[in-house]
């Protein structure tokens, strides 16, 4: 992991940003400032985001709320005395009415005084609570991206944000699922525990080998499939949604903060 | 459930234990006091308790200790301050060389100064607290008995003590399962998390229909069973080891304790 960061040896979340910022690290996070907390990043106009974060609020399983920005200011305080959100993330997506029009790797072009900024809870700080339990993640042994499957389970829709729980899995043994659930039920700010297990088909899921996000992993005939809710969700949802205006980070590229992952249990 | 106290108005377990101690009540306890602590009980000579203390430390899952009490003392003061075991359980089993010689309602007469009581935690705890979250469970729904099996998973054995581990089942819904098991999860001391979920076979269950002991029940095409450690397993295991002498609760006439359920939670 620390290759990814050459020869820094301070690999705290602050220095990290910092490369980022000055567009020394431009790909995927994940390993980045081990221990500390990543963020999904969704950036939107002021007239939406009140709706917005409605929309998280009635779905926090898929779309937990880490923190929300000051309209049109790009600091995040509570996730790091340092951070400015129009720098700070390695590549962003920027969408007109639905459409991606730039994958840039700073924003500041496209900063507004009416931009709302939301940082929302992500797996990977699950995922450490597992591996620091022993349990092991096929995805990550196979550097592959988790699988995500849209499902049969509505979102609590509100005026203009709605669709499908958009959900990832990971397979495991029954002991270790069941591990895995208790584990991960201690961290509702990060999707907490699963939404479901073992039966796909229940919640709309027909081909676990053809995901329709991320690539497929091979389930042993003694696993069973685990489904977490997935921040891919809220994502799908507003790009269904087609707000004149919206910034996420680039898939893989969160923002990395300087909560520690352990002090988001509960 | 205040049927069974007849027109007793006062439903404590205190109050409870009076009626079970004069002889008023010798059936089974499930629903009595309602919400307080029931216990599976053990009393072993003091030569085997040290063992058996080991065995259930070395296997809580199975064998979660509520209370152990002084050798040769009926009191068992931190489960209630009037309690006397030689009287308070509703019926007992007498075993001498693993041989049932009796099942009275009282024990003063096979009482002697070597014997050691252990109080284990039971079932009827967990089911609460997933009643309280609004879980329905098959079983008590069709007033049958919770369905157990002998697995293929081993306890950790002492010199004398050995055996497989018992475990009861609940079908439950995929999301209602995860709930059941973080509920659950807080509850260690009353047998807590799951054991196994989904693939039965996998502990060595091949019909789910044949339990070796309670009743059969149905499982639902978009159920799971879900397969808890069992309190059996402790009766078992020392049922094969043959002590000299051993004295336990009648199947379903627990131990009713001035503990509240909730208490137990972690």
């Amino acid at each position: 992991m620390n290759a990814a960061l050459g020869g820094e040896t301070d690999g705290s979340a602050a220095a990290v940003r910092r490369r980022i910022r000055c567009g020394e690290l431009t790909g995927q996070t994940s390993g980045l400032a081990p221990g500390k907390v990543q963020g999904n990043v969704a950036i939107l106009p002021a007239d939406w985001a009140d709706e917005f974060l409605r929309f998280c609020l009635q779905n926090p399983k898929p779309c937990p709320v880490l923190a929300v920005g000051r309209p049109g200011r790009p600091e995040l305080p509570s996730l790091g005395e340092d951070i400015d959100i129009r720098s700070d993330v390695a590549r962003y997506r920027v969408f007109e009415r639905g459409r991606e029009v730039a994958s840039p790797t700073d924003i500041s072009a496209y900063w507004r005084e009416d931009l709302v900024t939301f940082v929302l809870g992500c797996s990977f700080s699950f995922e450490w609570a597992l591996i620091e339990a022993g349990l092991r993640l096929r995805h990550i042994e196979r550097g592959s991206v988790v699988p995500m499957y849209r499902t049969s389970i509505a979102t609590e829709p509100t005026e203009r944000l709605s669709g499908p729980m958009v959900v990832s899995m990971r397979p495991f043994r029954p002991a270790d699922a069941i591990r895995a659930i208790a584990i991960s039920n201690r961290f509702p700010g990060v999707h907490g525990a699963p939404v479901h297990i073992g039966i796909p088909a229940s919640i709309g899921i027909t081909d676990l080998d053809r995901p329709d996000f991320g690539e497929r992993i091979e389930i042993r005939g003694d696993e069973l499939p685990v489904f977490w809710a997935c921040g891919v969700t809220p994502q799908a949802v507003i790009e269904k949604a087609r707000p004149p205006f919206f910034i996420s980070h680039f898939p893989g590229s969160m923002l990395i903060t300087d909560l520690a992952n352990a002090a988001l249990a509960v």
